[in-house]
């Protein structure tokens, strides 16, 4: 099934256009899984890893099949080397366990044989040391966020087979500084994405590139869903980072979809507010509240 | 000591501006150490980082002291996962055990707490599960190369205190598409790095925030010496990728200084074209072919 309607699939048969931000740190591991880790591992990389997977494997339990899909911030495991990535690996096939879309959120961009290399490192196929078998698995993300700033190189080596995976390409991001560069270039951005993506749809009409559009960004987005009709959108910046739902889903094709919004600290940290002990049903109503405010059309 | 004085001293120390690229693949490790790796773990990615390690130790063994740095492809190393990523940390500690600068190549860029993460994945910094202690070492990185594309952000958060390690920013690249969004914002990307450096100068008047520029760049680096005068450029493509030795050294400064060249697979492949059991003469070789070539002013 072609990587964009596994996702249009997911809203429609979750009923939710959520994307669940899996970016632990040691300050949102609740206080019971941050113990236990302590009593095996000590204060440890290996430690922290530990903590990160059981958390992710408590909220994937307790949003599979409500959400859209999860979203690893590579950043979050990259910081425990080694055993963050080992977490980031773990996380993403207990995702895949639970039939859940993942979208891992590591911002590549490379040219050539590096961005080979890349695409092995999330989607697998890098060679062993005999060049032929075994073939390494990879992150086994469906999706991957990726710059276009080194242009067409990049995008369309990371793609393989059209619909076997997705990348989805920063077009207007939402921290404060995006426009610096950004706005210089959205226009050609927009025409680029849409060229790769041209013969590249699914079912649904949208293709195996997507695009990175902040919810803070709704004036650009209602832009580029005009110059970008088969794109789907990756929302961030909804929740914590302030932004309303009507401006979140500013992107949406006229009939609702195309569109996933991100929200990771708001769904993550839920527990803090309530019982520490009672983390996985604080995180339930947390996506349930966010659900009921972005209705999907 | 200041990161770009501990660079331009080791051009001056080893009279070489060459960065040696390690960036491995199983087809350019020689036969001995495949086999022995083969042996040992199987074909499996522990194998492959297991080579990966060792034919960069006995490189970094050939090269210490002749060339001003070396630079890790990230690619290469997460391509196989947790173990690629342990052999990327283990490479950068054998090169710093080596008093060899090093650079890690992994193109990051991001926002907010995500750049965090990714200062403290290559420099070191993140905190335990107790939030306190212990501090994670991270890579090693001295240097770390960087995306500009979502602006001051990005930059500003992955740089500590000014001199204790720095960030080459992407500013001209040398892949074929590199015009398409670079072209319509190099002079913004300058004037950025320009001002993200100004008041982080070394004695030897470089800042800490570099500026990646193709060796095929030839025009791009001389207009942005003008506009950068005080920022390191790194000079990838050159070797195989086919610049011309004049035209990798266009973006240095009148003196001849603020200038490294990279060259992996000239390097790394130079054991291919002779007896693979020599293969680190054949690295040394080239090396001094690459010295001769790019004689520092």
């Amino acid at each position: 099934v072609h990587v964009a309607d596994r996702l249009v699939e997911a809203v429609r048969a979750a009923g939710s256009v959520a994307c669940v931000g899996l970016d632990p740190r040691p300050g949102l591991v609740p206080p019971v899984l941050r113990d236990e880790a302590l009593a095996v591992y000590g204060d440890t990389a290996v430690g922290v890893a530990a903590a990160f997977v059981r958390y992710n494997a408590g909220i994937i339990d307790a949003v599979a099949g409500r959400c859209a899909c999860v979203k690893l911030q590579s950043a979050c495991y990259e910081a425990y080397g080694a055993a963050g990535w080992q977490a980031m690996e773990d996380t993403v096939a207990i995702a895949r366990d639970a039939e859940v879309v993942v979208i891992v959120d590591a911002k590549r961009g490379d040219m050539g044989a590096s961005t080979t290399h890349y695409r092995q490192a999330f989607f697998g196929g890098a060679p062993g040391l005999r060049e032929t078998t075994p073939v390494m698995p990879g992150a086994g993300a469906d999706w991957l966020t990726a710059s276009p700033y080194q242009g067409s190189d990049t995008i369309l080596e990371l793609l393989g087979e059209p619909g076997d995976h997705g990348v989805f390409v920063l077009a207007s991001t939402s921290n404060p500084s995006s426009d610096e560069v950004q706005g210089a270039v959205l226009d050609r951005v927009a025409t680029l994405v849409e060229r790769w993506g041209r013969d590249r749809l699914g079912g649904a009409g949208f293709s195996d590139v997507g695009a990175v559009v902040g919810a803070n960004r709704a004036e650009d987005a209602r832009r580029l869903r005009q110059a970008m009709p088969t794109t789907f959108f990756l929302v961030p910046g909804y929740g914590t980072q302030g932004a309303d739902p009507l401006d979140a889903l500013a992107g949406a094709r006229p009939d609702g979809s195309g569109v996933v919004v991100n929200n990771s600290r708001q769904l993550l940290g839920a527990w803090q507010a309530g019982d520490p002990a009672q983390w996985q049903a604080a995180v339930a109503d947390a996506l349930t509240a966010m659900n009921e405010a972005l209705p999907v059309a």
